[in-house]
């Protein structure tokens, strides 16, 4: 069996048995874990450098292969030296597979056992993604992560559609560890099963046994209830071997994110804080706050009194306010990193309260805030 | 007789008698002259954090009272510090007086001796500027420099009309001079008389007289061909008391900057650079390339070779041409940086040829790149 590149370092598991604090071992450097990952969807996290990712403490990052297989093209990205040359950025990477976003295209794309035949969102132009292409491509972009090509079943989904699905899912993950080749690079594997505690289960079985270094929970908030979604959690994650890195993906609101960590999830990835942001809402201590409104617009605090972000240690409410009424490109990029912020923090904050052995008061204090916020 | 809160040093003066070096002293620090000042129409210089402009070497940027008067209000600002304050700037800053503006906003507005009547182009609401009341807005916002408020002649005007604007353009200054009474800010007046010779002369004799420690050059730049307004400077400088500094206002082409510069000129400002920025298109040591072109996608180079920013230092062509493409905001932040860098560095290499006595020299090679580009 070859060394993976990337592993996980287990240094402190809660009294739970089940919420870890560990280092995440890759070829761009040590990740600290639980970790949040910014998603850099085009080969940039949306309105930041890479110098204000590295300032905001993000290790690893997520880049969508789907969008970088569109534009500007593998090829052209493995030519610059890949992924990290292409985009300056010298921490860590992980790319999805593509999967989800081709079944989000709707009537522009058609599934087979094969692969998935979509046009692009871009010129529709036609396209094939199979495990054996994807493999291709995200060995090209040559992140330090890869995950399989799956397919991610729409919510609600039948029990007899979400079966088949994540049969396929499980054979095409096979496809990929045989088309998978590039030692510098680690394949995760992808649990799906909808909604359904025993296609979970066996999901997370098939997965497990195939050896994957890590795995992505797939197939999760995606229109579910989050009570469900934490069913799913408790019922998948003691299927799945101890050791290995467990990626809860698309989950970023910062609730989720205590749950998640709470039942053993140690990394996590979401558009939302940079989606939120640009529409000028941003997370602070005491629930989200929406600073384009007009009650703010004299008010002379930062963001979230107390965060050490740049947005916060520099500038005003009422600057920041302004800028977003005036439509200017500072404003979203404050806010930007301030939820950035706010979530490598958070996870900080959890993490350091595993080691020092207060993750349920920590849990609770939180929940306080976060719950349904 | 006050001491001013600006003024200039001038450390050395090339060859032809014309062109200086200096140090421009302000209350918020020396600034080296000639000096390029970045726009920051709304209170921040578009796409650019106050970190990012002291990397590239801006001591001083321009804001607008037009802009800011409407939105988020002068009152506004002063009650957050100051503008300094507000936008987190601690350089110097210029304001403009909304003469241009206001000018500019065509039907919008209605010119008396008493002032100008306009809409706001926000909401349609109906303001009204005079000298005194710009004073109050331009004294609220505290920059180190505050420009009076002038009448921006049309191109082409008549001589007649091009006379009685320039003759209200004194009057109102007299107005601004007398309504004026910051201490900690500098007021300069500004020379008007469209293209006419005896009307420019006249201008600044009468603009002089009144004893301004500086002056802006109105009225030109307006659509005019650039030799015309290079022989309006030539006219003009002459009669502007030469240890005063003179501000040539929206200028901001290489090649302009070159020949203002070659004439006496110590200031300028202009929205060109980081306006074609977002466009893609960036200057090199080689004129202009637009790097949105299919021309650049495999472009491995740094946007200018030799350049020093960030986005020289950082990243390439083919990556910034994606970026842009992909309407990703880093484009057009680090397109905005490298047009800056470009322009700062310009006149910083002006002024050290200047001070070695090779000012010709620099001239005649520059031109060869610029003229006309």
């Amino acid at each position: 069996m070859h060394i993976a590149a990337v592993s996980l370092e287990i240094i402190k598991t809660a009294s739970n048995g089940l919420t870890r604090a560990g280092v995440l071992h890759t070829p761009h450097g040590p990740v600290a874990t639980p970790v949040f990952m910014p998603v850099g969807t085009q080969a940039t996290v949306k309105t930041l450098s890479p110098d204000e990712l590295h300032a905001i403490g993000a290790g690893i990052i997520l880049s969508n292969t789907y969008h970088l297989y569109l534009r500007p093209g593998h090829e052209l990205i493995e030519r610059a030296g890949g992924l990290h040359a292409f985009m300056g950025w010298d921490g860590a990477i992980l790319t999805d597979s593509g999967g989800f976003q081709v079944f989000s295209l709707g009537p522009l794309r058609r599934i087979t056992e094969q692969g998935v035949e979509f046009r692009s969102h871009i010129d529709g132009s036609k396209h094939m993604f199979t495990p054996e292409s994807v493999m291709e491509v995200e060995m090209a972009l040559g992140a330090d992560i890869a995950m399989c090509f799956d397919e991610c079943a729409p919510y609600p989904s039948t029990w007899e559609y979400a079966k088949a699905s994540a049969d396929m899912t499980t054979r095409w993950a096979e496809r990929c560890l045989a088309a998978h080749n590039r030692a510098d690079q680690s394949l995760f594997g992808i649990v799906q099963g909808s909604m359904y505690a025993d296609l979970r289960k066996a999901s997370a079985r098939d997965l497990a046994s195939l050896g994957f270094p890590g795995f992505g929970i797939g197939g999760l908030s995606v229109g579910e209830p989050k009570p469900l979604m934490y069913e799913m959690l408790d019922i998948t994650l003691p299927v799945l071997p101890p050791d290995k890195p467990r990626y809860l993906m698309g989950v970023g609101s910062p609730d989720a994110l205590l749950e998640g960590v709470a039942r053993g999830i140690d990394m996590f990835d979401c558009v939302l804080p940079t989606r939120i942001a640009r529409n000028g809402t941003v997370f602070t201590r005491q629930g989200r706050i929406i600073v384009r409104d007009a009650a703010f617009a004299e008010d002379m605090r930062p963001l979230d009194p107390g965060c050490d972000c740049y947005a916060c240690t520099h500038f005003t409410r009422a600057y920041i306010r302004h800028l977003i009424k005036a439509g200017e490109v500072l404003g979203i990029r404050l806010t930007s990193i301030h939820n950035l912020r706010y979530l490598v923090k958070m996870m900080e904050e959890m993490r350091a309260s595993i080691i020092d052995g207060r993750f349920d008061d920590y849990l609770k204090e939180t929940r306080a805030v976060w719950y349904n916020n």
